[in-house]
């Protein structure tokens, strides 16, 4: 037996899993994605820099900001989705490591003052930290619909004006409706992905 | 009740779970690995392109080629986990999209015959990859040291000479050892990283 974690809880989150491309009417609170941040914040980063920051897509208004921004097959499965998350990365992350990594004081001021350290750290820890989100959904028995199809420069300048923060993923988020999953692709397996030296 | 997954996983995957700094001599076996890979690889990547490599360090001598490029402060703790796995991005993974997409079988030789379009989105899903796999490393009841204090051109040259793959993470894996965890940062509330528009 390999695993510790039990077969019901393996299915949940990875076998029976899918991509999900419909959504039912069944509503999502701000609490439940809330939740799912609460539990998934827990698992590592770097330094502990937390890079990570999710934007609750919800009003039928702030939807069409977004859809607007999609490729056109990603637009009518997110206006299907009674919540969408903007996952995206925060470039000023460092200002709140003396706070999360308080035993390398100086990090904010040295290696992470320098903004393209802090674009190419923020953005690998970021998209661990996404890879925890997209299993915390499921584990809250939610289907998710991450897409990378659409206009990242389009949906930071709708959504972060500043510039501070920088879209990695669009996450659909419901419970799945009518033909919601398509058949899942084959994968690399073990012996093709894993070698030992 | 915000989860379907029970309690007891989700103290596994994330509140119980911690870094280890120390690793007992308990082995861990390459089957152990790929059991972990074989579950984790059935989460989501962008057009299913899969471009995580796992690459097993566990002899002496592999482990010393490693630790020469490791920042000091990770170095003793290396050399007493029983398998380290360095995760890559293979920068060439749209050989394999044909197969892996094939729904979409130009994308190998357009949108991604091109370096810098690899780079950007293998590096991202090989990142969402390597999420799944540190959560999945404690699925199989095993401790994960996640480190990112190293020359990575220097490991990327002593493992990967020809260039084709990136290291993006190392992580030491076994069983805690003595004192092998260090108390959990802070982490940003979800009132902090999360805001609904």
């Amino acid at each position: 037996m390999a695993f510790v974690l039990d077969e019901t809880a393996q299915n949940l989150l990875f076998r029976e899993a899918h991509t999900a491309n419909t959504f039912s009417d069944a509503p999502v609170t701000d609490e439940q994605i809330k939740a799912v941040y609460d539990l998934v914040k827990l698992a590592p980063t770097a330094f502990n820099q937390s890079p990570l920051r999710v934007t609750l897509v919800r009003t039928p208004e702030a939807r069409e900001r977004l859809v607007q921004h999609l490729a056109d097959g990603n637009k009518a499965k997110t206006r299907t989705a009674p919540i969408t998350a903007i996952l995206s990365v925060d470039l000023e992350f460092h200002e709140r490591l003396p706070e999360l990594f308080p035993v390398m004081p100086a990090l904010k001021d040295t290696v992470f003052a320098d903004a393209d350290a802090r674009e190419a750290n923020g953005r690998f820890n970021a998209a661990l930290q996404a890879g925890y989100f997209i299993l915390g959904v499921r584990a809250a028995g939610l289907a998710a619909g991450p897409m990378t199809g659409l206009d990242f420069e389009g949906v930071d300048k709708e959504f972060f004006g500043d510039g501070r923060q920088k879209t990695l993923l669009v996450v659909n988020i419901g419970h799945p409706g009518p033909d919601a999953f398509r058949p899942r692709g084959p994968r690399l397996s073990a012996d093709e992905a894993v070698t030992t030296v």
